[in-house]
């Protein structure tokens, strides 16, 4: 039998396949689906996706939050998570957790055949920043300046 | 290979199996399994654990929170989903959300013979009180007159 609010099937929830980023890096993540199970729930305080990554595609540039945490617990598939420390290899039943402040960058990268599926889930803050953290990569999310958009390091405009 | 931080294994997270309730509620949901994977991951901001409720359990009793959004995600098993709106059966893959503020207890039933497992999240806020929506259900958590307490519905200590 279908549920109804506040029971939801993710199933029922439409796909979104988009990304802030400009090339070279938009066709890295691209296409990577999203259900916003938060939003299709009414949530406000806390983000929450079902994210479907393709294989050979990148979740982010890899990056860290100024004001946000962030969580990912792995559903199916698998994915590498890459670090400062290096490469981890995340399989179905495994997390990982990024403190807000916390300036080591992450991004999983689905090297597998299949695609990997993960929650992602963060509280929201309207201030947060993002900051990339390898070096060919000429981006900057919501910064100070020019809110809810993604700019150069040197702050000029995409 | 095992992992390490940023990355988890929730397997090697001890589990606990408390509660801030007095009998006769205190019963009703132990035992109840909790691997508090944000607090492993040292994340502040949002609130996680991997939960395994056993037979004939109640995750807590029905309530709602002021300040926080909580969700659920059922990972194995099933559960019972209670709310005004009356029952719905939620199986592995299903999920439920509950906004800050939106007075309509929730609590989740085990009525399989089986554990279910799911993964529960909320935001973080110290100011957050909590409301049981049962008449039955005597209680109050975290009222602003008695912070970090349970009390009775009338403010009194238990």
């Amino acid at each position: 039998m279908p549920v109804s609010k506040p029971a939801l099937d993710p199933q029922t929830v439409a796909t979104v396949s988009n990304t802030v980023y400009p090339e070279p890096y938009r066709s890295r993540v691209l296409p990577r689906s999203k259900r916003g199970l938060g939003d299709a729930l009414g949530l406000t305080r806390i983000g929450i996706n079902l994210t479907t990554l393709s294989p050979g595609k990148e979740s982010s540039m890899r990056h860290w939050h100024t004001a946000e945490d962030e969580f990912v617990y792995v559903l199916e598939g698998e994915v590498v998570l890459r670090t400062e420390g290096g490469e981890q290899l995340l399989r179905a039943g495994m997390c990982a957790g990024f403190p807000a402040g916390a300036a080591d960058g992450h991004q999983l990268i689905n090297r597998s055949n299949r695609p990997a599926v993960y929650l992602e889930v963060s509280n929201r803050e309207l201030s947060d920043t993002v900051y990339y953290s390898d070096p060919d990569v000429d981006l900057v999310w919501n910064p100070p300046h020019a809110p809810g958009k993604v700019t150069h390091r040197d702050g000029t405009p995409y």
